[in-house]
């Protein structure tokens, strides 16, 4: 019950930020003395700070309780197709330090990436607060990653086929918990718990810019499957009679609005840069030859909102810039999916600008601390000492 | 925690039929004399019945704890397009009881409706063991219904829209506790606890005749959605050149795979009986004219297999004769299916004939009972003698 009442504590700060003990009592219903008793608990093990507060309100002030920055953190690294961002992600949602570094080379060879994460890991920790706890490191991927053991099974733009990605890293890395997971699965949950979808239990997260990506959360928890290979949305057939896709079939979804697509409709060649060719269109009112692209994202966002019943779907990667240029169209299809779950989605922009991965890789290994806030650092200070 | 034990228990009893306390004892890892002590309270509940076994083996004999058939019951109904299907569905899952009602009309009257499931409840009750608890009504319903109250809010094929049966039901029959849920939600859940799913958290459960429903269970709950809407996989888009579909869009998976495109498909006229055209078909060796319906099944499951990974497609309803006969077809396309969710899939026949509906609308209800048994029979006997 105490590590109950403690998990709830922590999780409210750590997604909500400050809060008076006062406002704590009317959250979670609890009465004062507990909350003291708790808030003390988590200053002591050095996961919040609490404060008397600055401004003078009516009655006696109520202590400020603040998520320590400086207490704990986590190395989360976003793989790009081709770069990886990475970043020290604090107690309480902060981005301290942030760093890039390119792949080599089209296709990276796998042990060239690990290398580039042991360095990179190396840099951020000598950035990260001092005596802060370090939680593990959370690692977002563009491709099929089994939910068991971090194996990446297809990484298509990455040109990667069943690499031990966690179990490597865990080899290079002793001592660091280690969550891999799937990019657009990583987004969603980011938008979930800090983003646009703040508040709703069931979010189509849809990322990627090369293909189409999906995260799904239903009922407040991501949609894993029977191996953490749901989501797979971009690899649903829509148009039989389209090109054929990556992944083998033809007219996958991804092939009618992923960046091949895009650059095709805005009269580019394979491999023009698609951001730049998006950026020349102004407004919708010019997107003229987006418009059939348009009319396929209205399509398969129909048939999300059909299979899922969906609060929110929210447009990442790519669509970002593509859903406000074609949003008649995409409404227009909309317009003829079952009116049920219909009245209740709203399509929405992500929240977080790009860094909706890197946040949801961070947030995978926040989860162990925000589930049993003292056993686990307790845990990881007794490892630590060992 | 006593509650808790008990709840476990009983669905291991409810589920799995008699165990010997010994075996309670292993599956539970709850010591013999707690064991008992639940057994004891389950037993004076009216929900077991405590026998000494009959057989002799080594060692002192334990005794047998059986689900108590005469304890309580629920009264299950499954509402198709033609006609309903009632059952006094017993404690442990037996079937004591089954009466069907043929409609009077084409797109019947919901008060018409609303009066036969009256009728039949008369008789139902009539039937059912005399002292057993009367748990509720699980209603299974070929729609679109709202989970928060069962608002009917689309069911194409009996021409209604929104229509309050939960509501209307309760009002005609007060006192008994009333679930309303999509039939394939409820297919779903009947083979997830009872079927060919048994044992699978992540199954698509495909139904339907005319149109073609989903139920979809993932990590082991069924998938709600916003409202309760999720599941309507009849309705992606799989051939934007297709026919028009009842719902208004174009191409929908269930105008390639529903009735009338198999009835199409087998030189039959829009109206003519699927079933015995079907029959008609000895074997997949003469299946030739439903090459193309197998194919796009098999598009459909191969989008379902990406999204969700499922572990088992149950091809339930139509499906459930069609799949023999075009099973060839539908693996060539899910050949072509990512190859990570398609290892992990495998696409059975339902486990429980036509019942699936009728019995999930029986689990619908017996929830509350398996969640709280001393509480739920309690509450329902105090309502009673009130």
């Amino acid at each position: 019950m105490r590590r109950h009442n403690l998990s709830r504590l922590l999780r409210i700060l750590h997604l909500g930020g400050p809060v008076s003990r006062a406002d704590i009592t009317r959250l979670t219903g609890l009465n004062r003395s507990t909350v003291g008793a708790l808030t003390t608990d988590l200053a002591r093990a050095g996961l919040v700070v609490e404060r008397d507060p600055v401004g003078r309100g009516v009655g006696r002030p109520s202590i400020m309780v603040t998520p320590n920055e400086a207490g704990a953190f986590v190395l989360a690294f976003d793989l790009r197709v081709e770069r990886t961002i990475a970043a020290v992600v604090l107690l309480g949602g902060g981005v301290a330090s942030r760093r890039e570094a390119r792949h080599a080379e089209h296709d990276p060879d796998p042990d060239a990436v690990l290398g580039q994460l042991e360095r990179l890991t190396a840099e951020l920790l000598a950035d990260a607060p001092p005596d802060a706890v370090c939680l593990g490191m959370g690692l977002a991927i563009p491709g099929v990653v089994r939910h068991s053991d971090g194996l990446v099974r297809f990484a298509p733009n990455m040109g990667w086929v069943d690499v031990p990605v966690a179990a490597r890293l865990a080899d290079r890395l002793p001592g660091h918990a280690i969550t891999v997971g799937n990019d657009a699965d990583m987004g969603a949950m980011a938008e979930h718990l800090r983003g646009v979808a703040r508040g709703s239990q069931n979010v189509v997260f849809l990322a990627g810019q090369v293909g189409v990506g999906g995260g799904i959360i239903l009922g407040g928890r991501l949609m894993v499957g029977a191996g953490g290979y749901g989501g797979e949305v971009g690899h649903m057939v829509v148009n039989p009679r389209g090109s054929r896709c990556r992944c083998g079939r033809r007219g996958c979804w991804e092939t009618e609005i992923g960046e091949e697509a895009v650059v095709r409709a805005l009269g580019g060649r394979p491999g023009d840069p698609v951001d730049a060719l998006l950026a020349e269109v102004p407004s919708a009112a010019e997107a003229g030859p987006l418009a059939e692209v348009g009319r396929w994202l209205g399509v398969g966002i129909g048939n999300l909102v059909n299979v899922f019943n969906p609060d929110v779907v929210v447009c990442g990667g790519l669509l970002r810039k593509l859903l406000p240029l074609v949003a008649d169209q995409v409404r227009r299809e909309l317009e003829v999916a079952l009116q049920a779950p219909r009245e209740q989605v709203r399509l929405a922009l992500p929240g977080m600008d790009r860094d909706a991965a890197l946040i949801g890789a961070a947030e995978s290994v926040f989860e162990a601390l925000l589930d049993d806030p003292l056993g686990c650092v307790e845990r990881i200070r007794a490892e630590a000492a060992a």
